[in-house]
Parts: structure tokens; C-alpha cells; sequence
């Protein structure tokens, strides 16, 4: 069986594993990045961590998963917010020179969803559509075993969708943008607004919702409305075979998926109201979906 | 050169033909559809039509653009409003089995989208979106040669997208869709409401909007917020590398195009707005698209 090596990369943590074309994680390498001290410093870290992989030599080539748009095609950051001095930085071609395999760079929403795509819960499907939705909101398509990552490395930055135009200016995303109206932290910015109140964290929401509390209730309807809205917007595009569900706030998914998938039913033609909403299977997506980028493609 | 043969079936009429796999027509038959009675008399007709090309023995596949959400991997329509008795009909497996070569079915919006990404505009590229705004609004993704068609054929059926939802419910579709907002017959009907007045075609709205008529002005910039929305939201999903127009609106697309896309780039990243618009090149997107179905799928 061919294994491959993945690289999941962030501003403070790396991690390098060798995964086998199942996605098993044969081994694995953990440690600080130092993202924040430059490319040659993350790079000889990162050459290193590899050589400490048993039998990195017969792996059948490389992938990095990284926090940022990426150029597929040229193996470097669009936008490197989280990892400075690596926009345009030759990435994948240095990893190419160094170990003499293929290497390839995508972003790590991407990598994840490339992963739950290819062997965790979209498996043997050919068009499936990935959706993380945490403190932010992210996605990709995966056609055919490959991420659609787009021209400029912003296929499935989907945050900036406008859901409703007729919502607060909040940042520098599009008025009523689907990261500000129904990520976490979009919930809870709204429901603390409306309540008057801080909370710890969105499953307050839901419980209060589920007490009975008007204001709660209100927010999670808006919240499924809004997603219902976006899932729809997604199949009118792709019509993936299934919508695969990740990030944080999916701990709390018994409490809300249910009215997502009935507002997206309501917004969507009768054909295509059958298609599944799956929650991510893997544990390790971004590491495992960074070492899924060489099969991808082709190697 | 390869050759394929190439179907565009309509309710009323259908053409076939013979085009090598640069898109070029080499012959050309042209008839009556039969479509209101039924596979039978649409089947055999066909097959009679096919016959009827020189050298279509040569041919290293055939394929068919109907209208209507097709299930490519079966090769049957999903529905078929304009062809009665077409839902489900196994229209590929049957010319595979009369002609004996790799037969194939799609979308007519689809395969126009195809012959655009494969010898038209899109040439060369990897991950176009065509658009089609004429009384409808249609579209498909081409990534690697191929249309994502979806799992139940609604791929690319941008009709639905929902752009705005403080709008008028018109007809089944929903409330905001954007195929009520800024087809044709969306700005004919806008315009025609707010002056009180029924006009030939929607050239009059531009016209009067550059004469300075304050009704037609805001109309036409309302048709181009909506569909740069519609344009960032696309990209947002799958940032392609060109957006292709087709369909009878682009006729005016001089005195409308530029606005579009100074609203595209007022909701999109900076480092997407620089995706090109271009209009599409083909004069018979239709029939070459058709051909290029097998080519796409590796004939």
C-alpha cells in the first residue's frame, strides 16, 4: 500500500505524520511551528521533523495543509496572515528539491474536507461539499477526488456569502456575510446584543432555546434559516451528493441540524431535498486530507 | 482528428452533427423534434438523422444537450417539462446500444457551458463558470474538462439562488431568486410595474436608463447589484479563473456589463477581483457542446 507524508501547518503547532492511501496514521511527529519567525526557520523545522519519520524515503510523495489561500498550482500562500513572509513563498517547490518526491500545498479547511471526501465520510463519492463551521465558517467542493481550490486559492472561502442584505456591518466581510451571521462567533455576537448579557459559549444558546427563552429561540432560527439558505445557495452550484459537516459547533449539531436541513428543504427544489447532511468522520482530517494531496493528484 | 457526433435536442427541434475535437462542424442535420409524442418517435427520428452524416461510423462518441436537469451517471433526464415521457428514459444506454460508441447526456445550459470551457473563451483553462441570462438564468461549472452536473442534474441551475429576501414572491421559485430578480424577463417585469407601461424588450430599459430616466436608471443598477452578487457568490465558492456569459442579454452587455462587475468587486476580496468576464465565443455553444460530451468523458 503507498503512504504519503502530510504536513499540517499553523502559526503556533506543526505537525508531520506518514499515512497510508487509507488514510492511517502510520506514524506522526508533533511540535512547535515558529510560525512566527520566518520561512527558513518553519522550513529547516519542518525538513527535520520529517527525517524523523521511520521510512519517510518510500513515501510516495508530500502535502501541506496551510491556514490561508493557497495557489494549487504554483505550490505557494495567496495570503499569509498566520505565517509571515510566506505569501508567494516557493513551498512546495523547496520540499520538492529537499525530498526528491512530488509535493503539493493546499489550504487546511480544504485539506480537511479533501480528506472526509476521500476517506472518511463522503468515501467512494465523486462530488461531495465540506463545510466547517466554528469561530468562522469554511468549505470546499471535492470533485473527482480534487479540491476545487480555484484561480486564487479562494474556492470554498465561502465566509463572505451574503445571506441577507439587510444585517449590521460587522467587518471587513460583506454585510450580512454567512461567517457573521451564523458562525459561532456570529451567534453568539447576537445573542449577547439582543440579551444584553455575555455567555461563555454558543451551547448556552441552544439550551436556553431548547428552555423556552424567546430571544435564544429567535437567534436559532435565524442561524438555521441563514445556513438553511447557504446549504441551498451550495446546491444550486455543485449539487454535491452529500454536505459533509465539520468544525466546532458540530458537538452541538442534535440541537440545530435538524432545522438546517428543513429550511434548506424549504428553499430548494423536490429533486434534490434528499441530499445528505453527514458530520465529518475523521478525527484528524488536516493532517491526514495534507497527506491525501499527492493521490490526489495522480501520485 | 478525432470526431464526435453531437445532439442538441429541443421540444420543437433537433440538430445533429459531426464536429472534430476542436469544436469545428464538419456536417450538420437538422429537423423537426417530434418532442411532444413521446421517446419513440424522438428516438427513431434521431437515429435516422445520425445515419444521415457522412461517416459517422468514424466517430469516437456521441453526445446529447436536452433541457433539463440530467442524471449524467445514468444517463437519463431527471425531468423533462419540454420532452414528456423523458423522465427516466434510458436515452444514452439506447443510442450506446443502436450505434454502438460511448453515448452521453447532459443539460443544454451544461454542454454550452462545456463547448465554452473546452474551444471556446474558456480554452486552456481548468475551473471556468458560464453563465446564461436570456428569459432564464443558467450556469455550470467546467473543472478539468468536465461539467459538474451534480447528483441529481441541478448542478449549475443558478435559477434559485436566493440574492435578496426582502423581494416580491413571484412564481415557484424563491422569494429573491435570482433568476426573478435579473433575467430578462425579471427587469422586463420590474420595469414594467414600476413605470406602468409594457415595453417590446429589455434593450428600452437600457436605452432609457442612458437617456437618463430615473425609473430605468434604478432598475438597471438594481439588475447589476443583484447579479454581482450573484457573481461573488459563485466566486466565493469556486474562484474561477473566467466567468463566461452567454445568452440573449449579452446583445446589450456593453451598456450593462461594467456596472456587474464594479458590484462584484465592491463584495469580493481583493485578491479575486481580478477574474475576467468575457463574453462567450461560440456561435452554437449548443450542438459543439453536445460533442464534446465523450471527449470530456475520456473518448
Amino acid at each position: 500500500m503507498k503512504t504519503y507524508i502530510g504536513i499540517d501547518l499553523g502559526g503556533t503547532n506543526v505537525r508531520v505524520a506518514k499515512i497510508d492511501e487509507d488514510g492511517n496514521v502510520l506514524a506522526q511527529v508533533k511540535g512547535p511551528s515558529y510560525g512566527q519567525e520566518g520561512p527558513a526557520r518553519v522550513m529547516a523545522n519542518i525538513k527535520e521533523m520529517v527525517r524523523e519519520l521511520p521510512g519517510w524515503k518510500e513515501c510516495a510523495g508530500m502535502g501541506v495543509g496551510v491556514p490561508g489561500p493557497v495557489d494549487t498550482q504554483a505550490g505557494t500562500m495567496v495570503l499569509s496572515t498566520n505565517l509571515p513572509g510566506f505569501a508567494g513563498y516557493p513551498f512546495a517547490e523547496e520540499l520538492r528539491k529537499e525530498f526528491g518526491m512530488p509535493a503539493y500545498l493546499d489550504n487546511d479547511a480544504n485539506v480537511a474536507g479533501l480528506a472526509e471526501a476521500l476517506v472518511g465520510a463522503g468515501k467512494g463519492l465523486r462530488n461531495v461539499f465540506y463545510t466547517t463551521i466554528s469561530t468562522g465558517i469554511g468549505g470546499v467542493l471535492v470533485f473527482d477526488g480534487k479540491t476545487v481550490s480555484g484561480k486564487h486559492g479562494f474556492g470554498g472561502e465561502v465566509a463572505n456569502i451574503i445571506i441577507d442584505r439587510n444585517r449590521e456591518k460587522v467587518n471587513y466581510l460583506n454585510v450580512g456575510a454567512i461567517e457573521n451571521e451564523a458562525s459561532g462567533t456570529g451567534l453568539m455576537r447576537k445573542y449577547e446584543q439582543r440579551k444584553g448579557e455575555k455567555i461563555a459559549h454558543t451551547g448556552i444558546v441552544f439550551d436556553r432555546a431548547e428552555q423556552g427563552e424567546e430571544i435564544a429561540k429567535a437567534c436559532v432560527e435565524e442561524f438555521q434559516r441563514d445556513l438553511g439558505q447557504y446549504f441551498a445557495t451550495i446546491a444550486c452550484v455543485c449539487d454535491p451528493e452529500m454536505f459533509i459537516l465539520g468544525g466546532g459547533m458540530m458537538k452541538s449539531a442534535d440541537k440545530f441540524l435538524p432545522g438546517i436541513i428543513e429550511q434548506y428543504k424549504a428553499m430548494s427544489h423536490t429533486a434534490i431535498e434528499d441530499t445528505p447532511f453527514v458530520l465529518a468522520s475523521l478525527e484528524e482530517p488536516g493532517i491526514i486530507g495534507a497527506a491525501m494531496l499527492p493521490k490526489s493528484n495522480g501520485q
